[in-house]
């Protein structure tokens, strides 16, 4: 499988089209982004510790059947994976309070909430992500009544099964962030990454953040934390 | 009906304990705030207007089977009520973009959305009344998912008639804000005022604001478009 043209390229990632239309190469970069990439770095080996995270992930959520876009690691930073249109609505599924929620609730970080706590944003650089509810979603069109219901499945199976994954290596999941996308055959997958990019985790004993909240809050050992992570799914 | 204590002081409005544990007064104050009370003025006769705009809002609701707090007018700026167990939510009702849902879609103002959308916001000077989707009030136990829907059902209803009120009128109903709160025997009831303070209210042939964003962008003529809503309220 060969790169053949650049399809799309992103803060983290670099997206190639195939000599197959169903098939896409998705690559990693060594770029470390927050606030709308407002704040910017480099890190060595951040492209390759991501793909790894995200192909263990993804490999374990399609052996559970939760269809996702994932084939299969290419090389050190490259992963096959299916051609999917996107829905432009970022899934944020959180287990615990931390980061925006915590300013938005005055919750202290690692409030746990009755029920995990789904919830949308519009995917916009310009707009900044706003958050879109349900029904604003549904009156933009965006998506409709029936497919949010499909997201909210997915969303919620995911989170059970990553949080019992994470828990099984030291690790409570906090949040994560989720797209979505369909094949050209109408099939509705999990997209993009599930890395310490997109997710909180912290670790269980220590409460030790290992995820991009370390580069966000300037709390150094960011490389460690993704390596930590990294070496504790391919344990 | 004497007041008997002050039970509490807002921006807009104070309310007095009656002799009947069950009944308040509210009483309508000149004041008029923005931004959570740190644009103010004062306005002569907006008390008054206010407290007659709501009563007769009120009374139109009552009169279509809608349990709202109101019984009836006392005097210029007073108005009997019943005593509410209020929910700590404020229920926004929107049918066309602007204000806040205009800068967070990007929608130019005025454009109408495919249905109403109804979000809540969480009363808390503090936090700056933060957008709380369902799925957050319901896992942070504010509200059930039952009693979301009968907040829902009763702010469809209440946006309906008032609509169609407004529209006879000569008036948009751009959007509103409900409060909710429960009488000592489980009443769910609509509580607090609908009156320009709340609505955005558009003059159907100019579209001219007659309502608090006159205030809030300092478009003058604030004191006239609350007397033309009275005024065509009255006729």
């Amino acid at each position: 499988m060969q790169k053949i043209r650049l399809l799309y390229e992103g803060k983290a990632k670099r997206l190639y089209e195939t000599n197959d239309p169903d098939l896409l190469i998705m690559e990693f970069k060594d770029s470390l982004t927050a606030f709308d990439g407002t704040k910017k770095d480099q890190m060595t080996g951040k492209g390759e510790w991501n793909n790894q995270i995200s192909a263990s992930i993804f490999t374990f959520l399609n052996e559970n059947n939760v269809s996702t876009h994932f084939i299969e690691k290419l090389s050190a930073r490259e992963s096959l994976v299916k051609h999917l249109k996107m829905v432009a609505l970022e899934q944020v599924c959180r287990n615990f309070s931390a980061g925006s929620i915590a300013k938005r609730t005055g919750l202290e970080e690692g409030t746990p909430f009755k029920h995990p706590v789904i919830e949308y944003h519009y995917k916009s650089d310009e707009l900044h992500d706003p958050l879109y509810t349900e029904e604003l979603i549904s009156a933009l069109e965006l998506a409709t009544k029936s497919e949010m219901l499909k997201f909210r499945e997915l969303g919620l199976r995911v989170n059970d099964l990553l949080s019992d994954f994470m828990e099984r290596r030291g690790i409570i999941l906090v949040d994560f962030k989720l797209e979505f996308g369909y094949t050209r055959q109408g099939e509705l997958c999990v997209g993009d990454e599930i890395t310490p990019d997109t997710c909180r985790l912290w670790d269980k004993k220590s409460l030790d953040k290992l995820d991009k909240d370390r580069f966000r809050r300037d709390l150094g050992g960011v490389a460690d934390a993704y390596q930590e992570v990294l070496s504790r799914l391919s344990a």
